[in-house]
């Protein structure tokens, strides 16, 4: 039996959001406006498209086809990009550089930049209502599924996430808030990526439930790791200065709990990940080696 | 037989939408975060509540029960009052007041009120998808209500026509695009909700097809009297001073038609709602009694 290769499938799933969200993203319908390129320009930065990967490697781990579920793939990648794009702006993070390319409001100013992201937000539902995408899914589960995005978009999830870290700037933070920001700025969107592709792809309850815990845990591994490889990663290969966030005041896990119960931590998350897959067969392999790289990537 | 009474209409909805604004905004979840009273300060600083009424009217109009659809339409009002914070922000139009109290970020800072608009836009959808709410509407029907609104508050709808409208401040602007930027601005949206609150009272297709011109001529009367109210409006009724868009170097109707023409154009703009109302009955008097009303206010 040949192992599952992650890179393989992730540059074929890769390559499959790309065409579809360079068919998807909008053109202008009247006086050409630079919102319309904006929004191209930062979705087609370069992106790894790791949560559309999570979304249909879910739907895959139930048996599911992820073929159809493509406009919702790639909305979910339009939520995170608006994310960024309001995340860099000059009242938030002000920053110049994103993926080494200027940011959105630096190549188009902060009025286009803030609309753009507005678009983006807006342009997710827009692709997933759309009633000629994704017809035949049932619509109890399709309506869950864009309520799981709405929630874990919202206050409740990385808008909530986003003010704590933004307020905590500059502050002492103890563990309990730190927790709030890790499971709402990035680990909410992550982990309803995984429980979303679950829900269309026909899950049922328990695996569906499994899933979500197998995407708690991966949300939370990420930004984990995302604070180790902070403190500890080779500026070369992470493509950031070390201890970048610890200059700029940001609250991290090794900051509060030391670097080798960080480390720990990240091994115990992809211990419990894991675990969550444990009723499943080889469909969940990709989740398996997704959960596994994420933890021990070096950049 | 007692004549309709607009304004008693008004007074009765407006209470049930404020009563159910507040209860559906959401409270914060964790540590207390500015984000939560941001998003109800902006939201409940007295606004009309044109665009919920406009939902509920619309479903009345096709023999609708308006009840079941109050988070539909509470979202909608979510979704203005984000345009409106967004709208006010420095890098946008730059407002320090609205409703004569200070604008979101003046209260709450930048940073918060454009998470605080996020959270609105989001805040919609979450409202619109959730689960307990709304159960009884037909899933197609409930799915092209949904895209109606996401495709009028995007790049196609009010997102593209604030740009639009931003680029052109102290540009000559040509007919084409001033109308361009009217019926996407503000157009959109408002005829948006009389759609939406057709498709989901369960109208046919030609009673929604006739709301439709009712809400296009309806958005356009909105504005063109907007404009006019602007230049000939007393500034002790609008509340604005008069003149500001002109000071403001904004395209207006009057700036280029003139204002016979404008006055003109709003007239024509009622008799095409009024026409487009012609195969309704009495269940389509308060629609009937806003495009009146739109179009002969002071305010």
């Amino acid at each position: 039996m040949k192992t599952f290769d992650l890179m393989t499938y992730i540059e074929a799933k890769r390559a499959r959001v790309d065409a579809a969200l360079e068919e998807l993203l909008p053109l202008t319908d009247g006086p050409s406006l630079p919102v319309f390129q904006a929004m191209r320009y930062s979705v087609m930065a370069g992106g790894k498209r790791v949560r559309p990967i999570l979304l249909m490697a879910g739907a895959e781990a139930v048996g599911g086809d992820p073929g159809p579920l493509m406009p919702f793939a790639c909305a979910i990648e339009c939520v995170h990009t608006y994310s960024l794009i309001h995340d860099d702006l000059p009242a938030m993070d002000d920053d110049d550089l994103r993926r080494g390319r200027p940011t959105c409001h630096k190549a188009y100013g902060e009025a286009v930049a803030i609309l753009a992201g507005d678009g983006l937000l807006t342009l997710a539902f827009e692709l997933i209502m759309n009633p000629a995408h994704m017809k035949k899914i049932p619509p109890d589960a399709f309506r869950l599924a864009v309520y799981r995005l709405a929630r874990a978009a919202g206050v409740h999830g990385m808008v909530g996430g986003q003010t704590a870290d933004i307020l905590m700037e500059n502050r002492e933070i103890d563990g309990e808030t730190l927790s709030y920001i890790h499971t709402r700025k990035t680990g909410a969107l992550i982990s309803a990526c995984v429980e979303i592709g679950a829900i269309l792809g026909g899950g049922q309850r328990e695996q569906v439930e499994a899933l979500v815990r197998y995407g708690d845990a991966l949300g939370l591994a990420f930004q984990v790791k995302d604070d180790l490889l902070d403190v500890e990663g080779d500026p070369r290969i992470t493509g950031k200065s070390s201890g970048s966030d610890e200059k700029s005041h940001k609250a991290t896990y090794p900051a509060l709990y030391g670097i080798e119960n960080t480390r720990q931590r990240a091994r115990d998350l992809l211990d419990q990940a894991l675990l969550s897959l444990r009723d499943f067969d080889h469909l969940a392999d990709p989740l398996r080696a997704i959960a596994s790289f994420v933890v021990e990537r070096e950049y």
